[in-house]
């Protein structure tokens, strides 16, 4: 009799637990085949029936800090995403993730449309068109953005579409793209890719979404960094420090309300990490979607 | 010096106390003019500097009650609207009060757009032409209903009509009816008539809000009846039973799961309420809309 034991999804879905997916995730994070290997192993004794990929992830954590102790440092990339701050944070990271793939960007605005005045979250610009970005940031970063919350994107952006052909003001969109942190519900992808707006999220579109994007760029946001309190991540990301990339070149002497011993330290410890999570081989190109945790 | 005493609003606002609002209210409940004003004055008396507007309708319901004992029969209309639940009582009652403002409706359906199919919360028809209904429940009722749900309920509608257009469907929207129980935010407001969406809410319109359609049609829901545990009034509502007027007509051999002699006692209940609210003047006529708690 071969025992199973099924891994509980977050979604309430159960499957039997695989593997590979727990390889394919060590791979993910930069680790070389034959510690992912290793480390899967390993997991797979710890598992038991009914365990959840919460629990699941946080015990490839601590097994692969017995092997690369940089995972004692960091966090997910999934939960530091949901670390940063939806305002304003994710609206200047939405950005960054839009430059680094070769749109200019202009920062958040208010727009008149026909009927109202809106604040629009940046504005990206490529091959002489202009689009409306919308950040659309979730804390806890396993809530998909809903078809209700695409549609109201959607009005807003129509109606500033209306502004502009009645002359109420200069900027003629030629789309709306929407930078979320999480996944977006199976409708809401339907009607986003039917009128045209262009989404970029966790995992979507297949093999270009924001993750990896971020690791193609390395460009891991300081929340990253597990023992990071709050107050010190917010005081970095007020004085523009954003990406772990950022925190390598901060001037210690800067007067940002951390003692400069301690940015010292952060800035040795991002510099470790991002060292570590840019020398993995490129991922995305051996990437099997399905194969995840 | 004068000690004027402050209420605390639900948004958080402070104003002066004034008789003359709580004298309103009452007469909204139906009491005649010099009870009103009894009644003012005794919880003026009790009033507190600092006291929320909560509190001060609970006053209001213990001191009416000592004058009429049927206010310990009933909640206020508001709290009864969000006791109902979203589904499908509210979507049945939204289509009750358009029928009572001379619409024919039919129930849920689902239509096809261009993007999605969507289920809507009805129809209605009047002059020939049809809307599609949504019915928007808040179980607070104090939770407003914000300019985000009516840009999505556009969008939805305006995907109905494209829908149409390419000849996925045969229903020729002319627009959108939005039945709410609670308050729209002013943004809300102002995108809906922009956009020629028609809403019938919580004092919205005014005068022609949809308290001031339930009192004139004496529409009153059966979860005004305070005395009335959850269980009950869902066996009531499973069976259509959705208006006092209702429950007056119930025939007590029904088997829906409640003894027949407490079916006696609630249809006894329920004349004896739906006389006493039926009773009173037309309110709406002499109604000042700033004038109410």
């Amino acid at each position: 009799m071969i025992n199973v034991k099924y891994v509980l999804k977050r979604d309430g879905r159960r499957e039997p637990f695989d593997r590979r997916k727990i390889e394919y995730t060590c791979i993910k994070l930069g680790v070389p085949d034959d510690v992912a290997r290793r480390v899967s192993l390993l997991v797979e004794r710890r598992a038991y029936d009914g365990i959840s990929t919460r629990e699941l992830l946080d015990i490839v954590f601590e097994e692969l800090a017995k092997v690369e102790p940089i995972f004692l440092e960091i966090v997910d990339l999934r939960s530091a995403l949901g670390r940063l701050r939806s305002k304003p944070d994710f609206e200047v990271y939405a950005r960054i993730l839009l430059r680094s793939i070769g749109f200019k960007t202009k920062p958040n605005l208010m727009i008149k449309g026909k009927c109202l005045e809106y604040e629009v979250d940046g504005l990206a610009y490529s091959n002489g068109e202009v689009y409306i970005v919308e950040a659309k940031h979730h804390s806890n970063p396993h809530t998909y953005t809903k078809l209700e919350d695409v549609m109201a994107i959607f009005s807003k952006y129509m109606d500033i579409v209306e502004g502009f052909r009645e002359g109420i003001h200069t900027i003629n969109p030629a789309g709306v793209i929407i930078v979320c942190n999480t996944k977006f519900t199976e409708h809401a992808i339907r009607f986003a890719e039917c009128k045209g707006i262009k989404l970029m999220a966790w995992r979507y579109p297949k093999s270009r979404g924001i993750e990896d994007i971020i690791r193609k760029g390395h460009l891991y946001p300081v929340s990253i960094l597990k023992n990071l309190d709050n107050e010190e991540m917010y005081k970095l990301l007020d004085s523009g420090i954003i990406l772990l990339m950022d925190l390598t070149k901060i001037d210690p002497s800067m007067s940002i309300g951390i003692p400069r011993c301690r940015i010292i330290q952060l800035k040795r410890k991002a510099k470790k990490v991002l060292d570590y999570l840019s020398s993995s081989p490129e991922i995305s190109l051996r990437r099997s979607p399905e194969l995840s945790l």
